[in-house]
């Protein structure tokens, strides 16, 4: 497991976001208490409250530098943004996929339902969103290949592509009707997925007071 | 169960919506197979595929005149609108109280996030919409219960109560952050039942197309 | 003119709401210059910056108690926010009829325009608003005329009116599609008559953070 | 003036669009009537109804092929999208830079009212819309310039830079307040210049209804 733990003590760094350092250790659960949290979706992979009590850590299980580990930390949050951004474009784009076959296929009062602008025009604007906030994504992270600062594309990219994929997964599963809740066309799942990444691993709140700050030139708020 | 079946045959009828007559029977399963649908949620409630064959209806099951069985759940179509108007505004409530109650306990950089217009103002907006809706419901309802028209008004009723129930839900989610997404802190479960109600018993779009036509004076688009 | 003006100094009160006092006095143009200013809209009524310089006004012309204006004041913005909001209800509702009447009338690929639910259904979802804010207005006002507390309220119908009138008018400028920029078919005139009423006599921020703070009991963010 | 005519019969050809003819010509006034159009805003440039009638026109004014005109005007269409969401990119950031610096120096209750989120998240919402908009005009420009197709990808920037122009321009008059009614602070101009190019020169139902069947494969829904 990667953990960040304090190494030197509160009372002796100037700063709290001193004095902490980054490892890749064992998680041994003799030291760690691991206790699964139900949740509303992403369930292939499990979330957990952890307790650690303990844990003998070997030196060479470092990574960087001691006590520098918050600043190692911040330095993927970026990269974070552009990979979760983009989980929600491929979720919003199978959500898309289903709804517009589905709209193709099913036919009421003798033409598919695909044919009524209430059907059609949700889903096209829901597309618009989601492949324009893909162009910030890949902006993103054609930046943070070069080297180049990018916090305010990759907030923005993580802000719209959320977003989009609650907006074009909702729109999918009202394109479905009643059959958008049963699991079996899988709408309903995607639409959880969706969710999650709205407000993990930052809300947009704090994705709207960075961009804010940083591309408007406003105070901070907090 | 109440069954609403076909008595004479379709070309025995001048339109489709004739010849159909309703019971109130027993559910016998030597004639009926009954298979569950997994759904996203109300799982207080289960839904079903239903197959019946064969199944003897004894005279007196029949609810009302042979033939017009149609029409009959025709007339319970308003006072359903109205009752799952009704059940979106107790959702959504909920949801707001919640996320009010958790907004005040959870301290974030030295004070409550229900601070930051970034919380409190989307569940302003939610909690306005859900009232207003709540109006339109009340509305809807002294009209049905004094015997006077109102289709628009039950209509309006389910489409305003189930978006904000939608919106209450999501902002609620959002507030609590992370936490929002598990199962323990239950506005997971009411974002879920939300969804439900805005395209169960009907459609955003169909209700949108009875208003424009009923309200409006539009014509009828498919 | 109504005046509100400072009778007591700001260093002899206790706080600076105190020593303001209210009259009803000629706007005597020797000692009031007014320079009118330009607008957006809304130009039946002008708007104008006052200077007052030295203006006598005679002890009969003082309106209630002396030193007690601002609290007279507060007791007018109740229903100033239901009026406006009354306001907004009947732009409104003409935007939508004159919307309906011409997505009747014009005919494009042999039918008529509001045949299309891309046409049909935006002014649908706004007539649904905009009916529910007048169950809010209506809701205020009897509070208000019964002497009952209605701030909440009254609030509420503002935010929820102005912002359905803003909907309406836009969705209605949309419909008549590039006629809805000439002058001559109106709905541009009333678009912009919304949009005054979203930003006075108070911003949906201060009616968000009211309505937070009184219905939902969260602290004052500013 | 640019001017198409037909110069086949509508009898003599096969289809409506056959038979028209692209001149680029001298606006004679002895033979055009010219009856400017009162209109919303875009007051620098007047639109005008034209009424041609006998107006001569020498063989050399004629451009391209006769009977061709419509195809090579319907050639032009992409890159008037493309042009026009360009021109609502420049309205959109003027529109956010002016609130923006407005809200850092305009002091409400001790703080720059920028500080309050109520206020700064509107602005950041906007300007993350502006930017991914921005980004699809460019990818639409950069597929036409390299003679690739570029139907969907115009059609959609036009969209999506349209309504954030319309969504930045309005959040900043909401920033100015009251302020933001009165010409002297330009956001009123530049709501009225947005509003303009949602409608112009096509509605956002037409460009939905491109996208359903371009990029989702849905019917033809008109």
């Amino acid at each position: 497991m990667l953990l960040l733990a304090r190494t030197t003590r509160l009372e002796d760094v100037s700063s709290p976001t001193e004095g902490l350092s980054l490892f890749y250790t064992d998680l041994d659960r003799n030291f760690v208490d691991v206790r699964e949290i139900e949740k509303m979706g992403r369930k292939a992979v499990d979330s957990n409250e952890v307790f650690i009590d303990g844990l003998p850590i070997p030196a060479e299980d470092l990574i960087g530098e001691e006590g520098k580990g918050f600043r190692q930390i911040l330095h993927g949050l970026n990269p974070e943004r552009i990979l979760v951004a983009g989980e929600c474009i491929g979720i919003a784009r199978n959500a898309l996929a289903r709804a517009a076959h589905y709209a193709n296929e099913r036919v009421i009062f003798d033409r598919p339902i695909g044919q009524n602008q209430g059907v059609q025009h949700p889903l096209a604007k829901a597309w618009a969103r989601v492949e324009s906030a893909n162009l910030m994504v890949m902006h993103a992270a054609a930046l943070y290949d070069a080297g180049e600062p990018c916090g305010v594309e990759a907030n923005a990219a993580k802000l719209l592509a959320a977003d989009a994929a609650v907006e074009a997964t909702e729109a999918a599963q009202i394109t479905f009707g009643g059959f958008g809740y049963a699991k079996e066309y899988h709408v309903e799942r995607l639409v959880r997925e969706a969710l999650l990444f709205r407000i993990v691993p930052v809300t947009p709140q704090m994705l709207l007071s960075f961009i804010a700050e940083k591309a408007l030139g406003l105070p901070m708020s907090y």
